[in-house]
């Protein structure tokens, strides 16, 4: 069967207008793979699965929302489109227009560009600009521009972006033909926690499926919606949910309450721990991916969590291909060796365990 | 429909021993992403699609072999593997074997190690070492070693591999409903085009579906099969098909033969600019994945090629996001702004069509 993008697969469910004009590169349908080996370590019969969104094809989860608000706005005649982000969102987004024949204006704030979260923008095509202030300045900037001129903000203010990302729900029910007990993803800017809840919700009150509880989680450095206030200057290394004032904090709140679920937070050195814990399962994923994991792992370690007979889903937001440096900065050099058997067979056979 | 790994879906057409253990990452069903904008410039009434292999688990077309290669490994009782490999067959091999408990072993040749390149491999946990010596040397050092102990070969040399790399040809069939007039495609170490001749080959015998002509293409640096005689010293901005001594060289040559197709080369500005061609299609491309339409366009442009009312598939093998480096390191620095909007605006408009 042929692969199809989120709109076509969905359309009848999305509540998006009539002028949508579909504009796709068969995002969505990522794998569900079992862990086993992980599950086994949760809990007794625990049955776990990763949504590896990393395979979507700029590499992250925005993809889903990107088609519906690039198909959005390209059939109520958008030329342009615009989005503050120095990372996922602003690949997915220039790669959209790219697609669609808009131009994509990316802003950034000022500061040292980490050049490889920016490739994928620049390859795509995007005009970029760094503005002289902080990540909020811009975002402020985008709503401004948007509401004067038109050009389409597609940062996750917009809705449809949302309607996009909750089919990833839609396909994990689909594909297991139930819905898991619990589900647990990263939560930065919130939007996708929010999506995920409304996803669940739809399908419940379509299909009956229940609906999962959600533990969302968020880096200590970086957890606004843990502290119940916002962080002026969040840190972590997972730098895709390094944000300090959610756009979707209540919506995300909300979405744990309703679905008898929490946000918490977990530290960096988890979140590291995490990410070669999924390594190791044959999955590398963006740090910030790896906390939905972090996160549940932390809950079993402190008593609070009993992962026994449950089923589990744990979302994958984006490929490790996407920061590579967290690798390469911390990789010892290989060692070197002669070009003879001899030699090679003592270095393997010394290291094996 | 759940998605499946390359084994599952194509287990009764693929030639593997019984004690084959599946490992898998559900690799394969990759997108076939139209592409109708270059399909017009390339000829008229020209519908072509771009096989997108970078969206498989590890970044490249390699996990299609791979997942077959270490299945084998494991269901002989392998422990350990082995390759010689400085990117997309080792973080492949690391991600696979990871995934089944075995321990993996990459060598690289002995110089500047690209950190980028190796990261997938090192963050999958291979270990790695590097050898006092050519990639040549260390490719026989895997090939004696896998011949004196029970670490398992999983360099190309691996006839498994190129039973799970057919499955891309039997998946574009299978997709389209028929089968292209031509399929273009890389050729570095010349493994993956005679899998794919052998795929469609084979869905002939068994289907009667018609077989395309294909058009394998090399860096201009790195020709040896269009030269006739091995490279020395392959260069050639595109890393991936850098191989100056192809070990699937004759399997390469008759599959054009047979194919009523050629093997080509075209400079690397030509891969540089098919590169910028497909991202502004939304298609972010490892250098060397853009190869294919590189060639196509090169034979078009010397009158050797009428592309008028063909089908044509293009292979990308793998995702931009494997070689960032090399749009971040020509990347001019964005321009500064004042957090101003009309500032921006001014910036924008000053700098639109």
């Amino acid at each position: 069967m042929a692969v199809q993008g989120v709109i076509d697969r969905y359309r009848p469910l999305l509540n998006i207008p009539d002028h949508t004009q579909t504009v796709t590169l068969l995002e969505g349908s990522t794998p569900l793979i079992p862990i086993p080996r992980i599950a086994e370590e949760l809990g007794k019969g625990c049955k776990a699965w990763v949504k590896f969104e990393g395979l979507n094809p700029t590499g992250s989860f925005k993809d889903r929302g990107m088609t519906v608000a690039i198909s959005e706005a390209v059939g109520r005649g958008a030329k342009a489109v615009i989005c503050a982000s120095t990372g996922n969102t602003a690949a997915s987004a220039a790669a959209y227009a790219a697609r669609s024949g808009l131009r994509a204006i990316v802003l950034i704030p000022k500061g040292k560009v980490a050049a490889g979260k920016l490739a994928g923008a620049v390859a795509y095509g995007a005009d970029v600009y760094q503005i002289d202030g902080s990540f909020d300045d811009a975002l402020s900037l985008v709503v401004e521009i948007s509401n004067r001129t038109p050009i389409a903000l597609v940062n996750s203010l917009n809705p449809y972006r949302l309607e996009g990302q909750k089919t990833a729900a839609f396909e994990i029910c689909d594909e297991l033909g139930f819905s898991p007990d619990w589900l647990c993803l990263p939560v930065g800017n919130a939007g996708n926690i929010s999506a995920y809840w409304m996803g669940f919700k739809e399908y419940y009150e379509l299909k009956g499926i229940p609906r999962p509880h959600i533990l969302g989680v968020q880096a200590e450095g970086a957890a606004p919606l843990v502290l119940g206030h916002p962080v002026e200057h969040p840190e972590t290394v997972a730098t895709a949910i390094r944000i300090g004032k959610p756009a979707r904090g209540e919506q995300a709140i909300e979405a744990a309450e309703e679905s008898k679920g929490r946000i918490i937070a977990v530290s960096d050195d988890e979140i590291l721990a995490a990410q070669r814990k999924l390594a190791a399962s044959g999955i590398w994923v963006e740090l910030a991916s790896a906390a939905g994991l972090a996160g549940l792992i932390h809950e079993i370690n402190a008593g609070r969590f009993d992962a026994s007979g449950k089923r589990i889903t744990i979302v994958c937001t984006g490929h490790g291909m996407k920061d590579p440096d967290i690798i390469a900065s911390s990789m010892p050099a290989p060692r070197l060796i002669p070009a003879k058997s001899d030699a090679l067979e003592e270095a393997i056979m010394g290291s094996a365990k």
